[in-house]
Order: structure tokens, then sequence, then C-alpha cells
């Protein structure tokens, strides 16, 4: 770190003029408290006061970009921060946990206000989360979206699963579809536990068989060969865990031979940019990535000292269906559909 | 910054070995190390020798994420560093030049290895470039992706937009176009001067006057309104600066009650994930990300003491063209596809 007689000789004033600006006191000229600043700044003096440079900092991490629903994420949290006169530095992909604990620290490192994680390992059913209380235990608050752990003081956000697969299957029951496949990835995770449990609960009065679930993962391909298996299966519709496995979905389902969605119904999950653009273009559901970037950067930047002790809180936001051309009755349902 | 004798004391080893830890020698048994580490970092010691959350960090700047190609760089300039043994942190969105000024000064107080900047002010015609030149003063390598200044001695990376452009318009002129228009956003940038540059210089022998140009800007709105225009202006083909403005230009002609490819082509520019998923798929320009990131990581962390010093490169990525369904052979001029 620079020492004050370093910068007021670069800076042609005097230690005090230093100190004064260094420390935020009004008295000085601007443009002499610009130069001092920057003199400063050229100098490595870290953060500094009544430098914009220096507004809060927030780290983000995302788990990837392939999905562009965390890119939708990581844009709105970034806007949420700008509006507050904060910043944003986003890191990618911690591809294990002890990966995404160098990340946090890190953030913290790097003098981090705050911590948001978007589907981090804390959204594996057996991650680790130590990393998290380093977190906390450092009085950093720390908001972690899609996945709730019991076991953390952190802020939690997630989208209501529950409300979204019970309005997407009434959808699909409408339309006369009695056999309804799920695909989704790795079974481990929170978002995944959490749409198998409704949604076996919510067909379990369907039918004595169980209704079919393919386990693949959250990708072009991985939709492709769920759907594939899901209509060998015998299934007229599928849910899928996002937008990418549902375009994955049309193409398997069309290299059986079949139509979207004359022989098989497709829904996705997120309502990223290009939902709409497909063909047919999706039904699906749309995350309010807009409430929850703003919850979260309310619950990130906090109301005060008092308010910044990392305390448990869960909130959970109600999504949308979106219905478009990827779903339609069910063959031989048309009758139920003029009722 | 703690002092050596906290770490000592919190972690119950000698200040001896905390500094043979902290100075990354050998001789200290892995647990202790790791333990030492641990307390160090609790403690706020910084970046420590030997610790891997210390591997060199290189300062990302992408423009936003609304368009995915963006995204695309983010995401290969992350593996690229990834696999080199650094890490990535982004931010997003620097509204003005003094917003960019901001963070680039944000990424050398966190001690950024080297600087990465995708379709930066520098892209601007008159775009000010004084908090380039801060970077490279303070010996930090400065990668400049898509746009090129001549005063600046940075590396400067970007798609050959010239050979882009002329592998379009030979394929619509095969197809029977003879009036083709280009829609792009904002003509006083690189991209888009570049483009209008190689578009009026091979057209100019089509027709005494000279073919069409909407300049909106690089979004779906953006395209929509442009292809609404060129239509009226008589194009039957219009090639756009993006894809995401192709995707509008698709909907702007089906407003006017034309087909898309039957009436009027649409060629994109950058072939996003979804470019494929459009109806009809897009014909597009695929962007070399991959080329492009490993070099912009290759450039960046350079090859050792000597290489690191800034000097002024300039590397050129040429691009391809991915014909799908969105061009077809002109109205009345399918005789010429029968050669």
């Amino acid at each position: 770190m620079a020492r004050l007689i370093d910068i007021a000789q670069q800076a042609g004033v005097s230690e005090a003029t230093v100190s004064r600006v260094l420390n935020g006191r009004a008295g000085v000229h601007e443009a002499t408290r610009q130069n001092v600043l920057d003199v400063a700044r050229r100098l490595g003096r870290g953060a500094l006061p009544g430098d914009r440079s220096a507004e809060p900092l927030v780290g983000v991490l995302v788990p990837d970009l392939d999905n562009q629903v965390f890119t939708a994420w990581a844009e709105r949290i970034e806007a949420e921060l700008f509006e507050r006169g904060a910043s944003a530095l986003v890191a990618l992909r911690a591809r294990t946990a002890e990966r995404e604990r160098e990340i946090l620290q890190r953030f913290l490192q790097i003098g981090a206000e705050a911590i948001i994680v978007i589907s981090g390992h804390h959204a594996q059913q057996q991650g680790p989360v130590d990393h998290y209380r380093e977190v906390t235990a450092a009085g950093v608050p720390l908001v972690l979206v899609n996945g709730v752990r019991e076991d953390l003081d952190a802020a939690f956000l997630s989208t209501d699963d529950e409300h979204a697969v019970r309005a997407v299957l009434v959808h699909l029951q409408d339309l006369g579809h009695r056999r309804v496949g799920l695909a989704v990835g790795d079974e481990h995770t929170w978002p995944v536990r959490e749409k198998l449990r409704v949604f076996e609960d919510v067909t379990a009065s369907w039918d004595e068989e169980p209704q079919p679930v393919a386990f693949t993962d959250f990708s072009y391909a991985g939709g492709y060969e769920a759907a594939r298996d899901l209509v060998e299966r015998g299934v007229t519709a599928i849910v899928c865990g996002s937008d990418v496995m549902a375009a994955g979905a049309l193409e398997g389902i069309r290299s059986l031979g079949r139509e979207v969605p004359g022989d098989v119904s497709v829904v996705g999950y997120d309502d990223v940019f290009w939902a709409s653009l497909t063909n047919p273009p999706l039904t699906t559901v749309r995350q309010a990535v807009g409430s929850i970037a703003r919850a979260a950067v309310r619950t990130a930047l906090g109301g005060g000292e008092e308010s910044r002790r990392p305390a448990r809180t869960e909130v959970v936001v109600r999504p949308q269906l979106v219905v478009r051309g990827s779903t339609a009755a069910a063959p031989g349902a048309a009758a139920s559909m003029d009722r």
C-alpha cells in the first residue's frame, strides 16, 4: 500500500490534503480531489472513500451460462445493484465444492459486501456447506438462490416449483393427457427433488402405474435423450426441467417420426428469451427472475448495520405458466377440448 | 491485515511455521499447511502463496448478456482460463466510458493479472481511450475483443467481418437476390462500420441505386423495425447484424403478411445456441468464439515476464457461413437455382 507521502509527492499536494481526500472530508477542490484519487488508485491504495469506484461490491456466483436463465439472473441482479449504487463481479461455474469455496474466499478477499450464489452446491442434496459458513462467520450476508438447506444462516430465495408443476399438470390434464413424462437432470439436486415430489404427488391419483420419469441432464442432449425414452414409454406429453431440455425434446420426438404438439405435447421451464421463437413456440413456466433478483439484492445490501447480521430467511416466489404452441389436446382426446 | 502471531495463535503453530506456509516453502505437513491457510484466509491475510485461491485472476468485461454471443464469450474465456489454472471475474455492462473506467480500476485494485474487454467503448468511433491507457501504463496486459483502435498498445482480437459479409452476399447472389437490405445497430460502432463498408463495396456493382440500409439497434425490436422498413423498400433478403435482430426480422416480415424464406430471406450473425431452433432455422455467420477466446486468454496470460509487456497486436479470426432454412431462392429467380 502506498504511503501518504508518496501520493502527496506524485499529486503535487500536501500530505494533509491527501489525508483529507482519502478520509472523504470536504474542503478540497474537486479537481485536486480527483487528481489525488487518481494517483492513489494508480499507486494501489485500494478502496478509497468518496471514490465512486469504491462503491459496494457484491460477488455473484452463477453455475454456468449455457442455460440462458442463469444469464438472466446475473443480468437482472447487476441491474438491481447498479440502481442501488453498487456493482457486481460475477464468477462462473464452481465445478466442485472446493472450487466454490475458492471463489467465495476470493470474494471475501476483494472485500465483497455480500455474496449471492445461484444454484450452487447448496442445491446438492449431500453438498458440503462449511464453506458457506465461512462467509456468514465473516459477517458477510449470503443469499442462496434456488435450493434450501435447513442448516445454514443464509437468505434463501427460490421459485415456487410446487405451484409451477401443479399448474403445468392441470394444464395438461385439461388437454386430456393421462400419460405424462417428467424429464429432469440429476435427481440429487434440490430443484429436481422438488419437481419430482410434486409430480408424483399430483399424478398419483391418475393411474395405478406411476407416470414415467427420465433423469438425464439439463442440456439439449439431455432433453433429446429423455424425450425418446419417454415417448417409447407411451407418454403423450413431456414436462421438462428447462427450456434447453424442451428444445432437445422437440428434436428427440421428431427423430421418432412424431409431431409436436399433434402426437406429443412439450412443456419447458424458465421462459428464456428464445422460448417463444422455437417451432412450435414453447409452453413454459416463466420464472419471476425480476422479483427474485430484486429480493436478492435487497437482502444482500440490507437496510443498515443492524440488519447486516446474517439471519436465516426463506422467500419463495411464484412463477407463471405461459401457454404457447407446444401443447395441445392429447391424441384422441379432442372431445374433452370442446367442453 | 493479520499479523503472523495472530495466525500462529489461532492455528496453534509457531510463527516460523506460519511464515513457511505463507511464503510457500516446503517442509510443512499438508494438514498443518491447510489449517494455517484457512486461518490466514479467515483473518483476511489477502492473497496467499501456495494457496490455490491465489491463482491468477483475469478481469473480463462484457457489454451485456442479452445477446447470447457475449455470454458465449464469457463462458469460453472462463473455460480457457480454468484450463490454465487461472480464474475469471466478470463485470457487466459499462453503460458509459466513465463506468467502464471504474470497472477497469476495480480490476486493477483486486490484482487482476490481465484484463479482457469485449465490445467495450473502444468499439465506439469517438469513444475515449485514456482509461485503457491507465491499464497498460500499470503494466497489465489488455486484450480488446471486437473493435480496433490505432492509438492503443493493446492486443486486438476480432472476427473477420469482411470475410463474413462477402460470404453472405455471395450466398444471396447465388440464390438470385438482387435487392438486399442490411439491418444493423448504431453506425458509430466499429463492427457496424466494418459491415457497412464491405456491404457497400460488394453491392456497388449490383445496381445503379445503392442497396438499402436500416440503422436501428442490436435487439429483437430493432430487427423487427428494420425488417419492416427494408421490406417496404422492396428487398427480397435482409442481412442482420445479430441473430437477435434476425429473430425480430422474422416477426417483422410476417407482420407484413410475407413469408420467410418464400418472399424474403433472412441472414443472422453470431450463430447463438438457439439460431438453429427458430422457425425457419437461421442461416447465419458462426463467430469463431472458441478460437478467439483461446487467443484472448493466451495473450492475456502471456508466456512469461518478457512477453507480459503490453505491445500492440492485432488478430483477425475468420468466421463461417452456416446455411439453414431462412434463406432460399429470390421470388421469380428459381431458374437460377437449377443451374
